[in-house]
């Protein structure tokens, strides 16, 4: 029986032999990630254990990058204890200070995690790497701490959906849409457990970004893990960020799937999750008109310099309503410099949007731009769970850089096509 | 009897005929100002004297600029109240979103405050506006609900220290390491309730901006307010601002002081204020060799665009230590867009700098840079307080630019020319 892409990367990290889902298989991990956030949690339960030693220092990655910089004492206190962790254990992929990005961006521009990889992280984001053909997800930080010690840890073999994504989109519709609509389908417990696998022209079209982002939002279904093929644009990316020996990677033609998935985003409009959960997804035309109070561009998400070449594609030569807070946060230092290479920083300050520095600042409700009670934001990030960006009061509509950059200029939800 | 700038500026704004310090003067205010941290309580005040509408709606500047973009659900619920209170009431200078920036940068730059104005702003660092001669001074949120109701305020006349400072400094030494010099001199209650006048060689060749450097630390000697002469440079700098009918002012030649103290700046070292209070000045070298986990250029005392240029001088071609956070914050939109076109971000970036948004941030325990216990940090900013920027158990010292990114590059406090 063939091995879908799930099945195929875990075989490469197990002895055991895996002949479907549902099997229990021990696993080597390529890398262990935590954030400032999870890592204080998964050291106490890595000393808890009585662990003495990560068990590659090259193989865990501590990133600082939730609330820093640091928003409080608690959070900075936080930092210290990763911080004093990671030179302790003398780990490699520690980021802090001026290096620091949002971990799901950082560690791939960084090579630091690819293709066939298998990544546990302290994060439930972490499934972005299946962006890169890596099968990655998250866990709690009792199960990092311990990953960290030993560097395997077991997976149930997930079942997998296969999600073939044909046509040709119009402007201003990309990967974020097409896993809105996908996650607007199944719900948010559609994937519960299981593996989202990508495949079709839609796909293939993605860059390794567009990829990246809808891999991200696999667990918005419940999936445990969201997977592209390794294809050309997947080696010259990995290759690009210093990788060798990454190679190629397709299910096999005898795969078995659950379910298989037909998307056809031919005609699809931008699609707009609206509150209070990330499958209550509608086209943006149905959402148009709601006035917004901040607009969010960056995350883990969307973050990214695709991203960013998106919103200013949009936001050059216009105004941000007055009203309206357009906060852009470049996920990486690198990024970051890229937008300013490219003038992208001067379309958004010429826009008059606040520019930060990277961080996942309010994605999670953390710092750089939480909402009050009554307010609206458009946000390019992953979550509109209740109250996930502030008050419990307020409202967050998930959406593409087209659609958040195009609402904080007309100051209300709009669709780019109709500024 | 002559009048000091003080005595002069005030007798601009009332009917009163002022004869000397320790009179009571009932005064027209030029601007009422407040921030996010404060309006709000200025407001509830204003409401509770039964204010209905505040005495011009061009004349009440409302700035959010301590912790915005938006830390936590908290300030957002101050911003909007802050942001309601400037809609109802018609405020023309409200400052929140893409064109906020620290208050006491913002308001000279966009000419807002200038030459011979009274400013009564609900926080301390108003007194910078001395800086271009305007009696400036920070006052709690109820007598500035008051002021904007009625347009008008009390004082008792100060009496005035003046304060000649002769001579050329060498290199790494300005605006900032006067002023230290002098609150080492006097202490943190050398000018209680006394207006510091400063005059003399190296006074006169201080860029204005250098000059709102020192007057933003006149507070920090308790004193009321700190008056520059408005001279050919200061009317070039209000008239770049957009202001007209500006004029020169200097103090009368037989103006009565209470004191008069003298200080040569020849041979100056840059200064140092060491934790916990601003008047704990030593020459930077006095400190050099200690530890640091932070540097922080900002502020409204140096954020504006002749700080970032010095804090790059230091830093191009160089690294900031991979072990210290070095958080540079622009004051205002258009000093971080000066920044960006005279190359100074991509000095920054590439030297491992955090660029932030303008914002007060780190500098009152805000955001954007909080220490945690047994962190230590230079800091371009006022106020080195125990737990001013974080934990009870951290340290602030407080410099010059210069200083802030050398010892930033270097790990450790450093005199720039050693570096």
């Amino acid at each position: 029986m063939g091995h879908t892409l799930a099945e195929k990367i875990l075989q490469g990290h197990t002895d055991q032999e895996i002949t479907g889902a549902g099997e229990i298989v021990q696993c080597r991990v390529s890398i262990v990630l935590a954030n400032d956030i999870t890592a204080p949690l998964a050291i106490k339960s890595f000393k808890a254990m009585g662990a003495k030693q990560v068990f590659d220092r090259d193989k865990v990655a501590l990133v600082c990058d939730h609330f820093t910089p640091n928003k409080d004492i608690d959070s900075a206190e936080q930092v210290k204890v990763v911080r004093e962790f990671a030179e302790a254990m003398g780990i490699t992929h520690y980021y802090e200070c001026g290096e620091v990005g949002v971990e799901h961006a950082l560690l791939p521009e960084k090579g630091i995690v690819g293709p066939g990889d298998v990544v546990v992280g302290a994060d439930s984001h972490t499934c972005t790497y299946g962006g890169l053909g890596a099968f990655a997800t998250g866990m709690g930080s009792t199960d990092i701490g311990a990953a960290m010690a030993l560097g395997e840890t077991w997976f149930k073999v997930p079942p997998t959906i296969r999600v073939n994504i044909s046509g040709k989109p119009g402007r201003f519709v990309g990967g974020k849409d097409y896993i809105l609509n996908l996650i607007g389908r199944i719900g948010v417990a559609g994937a519960l457990y299981k593996a989202l696998e990508f495949s079709g022209e839609a796909v293939d079209d993605l860059t390794v970004e567009g990829r990246m982002t809808m891999a991200n939002m696999a667990i918005e279904a419940g999936g445990k893990a969201g997977l592209f093929p390794v294809d050309a644009k997947t080696l010259a990316y990995a290759a690009a960020a210093g990788r060798t020996g990454d190679v190629a990677m397709t299910p096999d033609a005898d795969a078995v799937y659950e379910r298989v998935i037909e998307i056809d985003v031919t005609g699809m409009a931008p699609q707009v999750a609206c509150p209070h959960l990330p499958d209550n997804v509608k086209p943006v035309d149905e959402t148009s008109g709601l006035r917004i109070h901040q607009s969010v561009i960056g995350s883990c998400t969307n973050g990214r310099i695709e991203d960013m070449r998106e919103a200013a594609a949009i936001l050059k030569g216009r105004k941000v309503d007055s009203k309206v807070r357009c906060i852009v946060l470049p996920a990486t230092p690198t990024i970051w410099k890229q937008c300013m290479k490219e003038g992208l920083m001067e379309i958004f300050m010429d826009a008059g949007c606040i520019v930060g520095p990277p961080t996942c600042g309010p994605c999670l409700g953390g710092h750089m731009g939480i909402l009050a009670g009554g307010e609206r934001t458009v946000a390019t990030t992953n979550r509109n769970f209740k109250g996930r960006m502030g008050s419990l009061d307020s409202e967050v509509f998930l959406s593409n850089p087209w659609v958040a950059a195009a609402s904080a200029v007309a100051g209300e939800i709009i669709n780019p096509a109709e500024l």
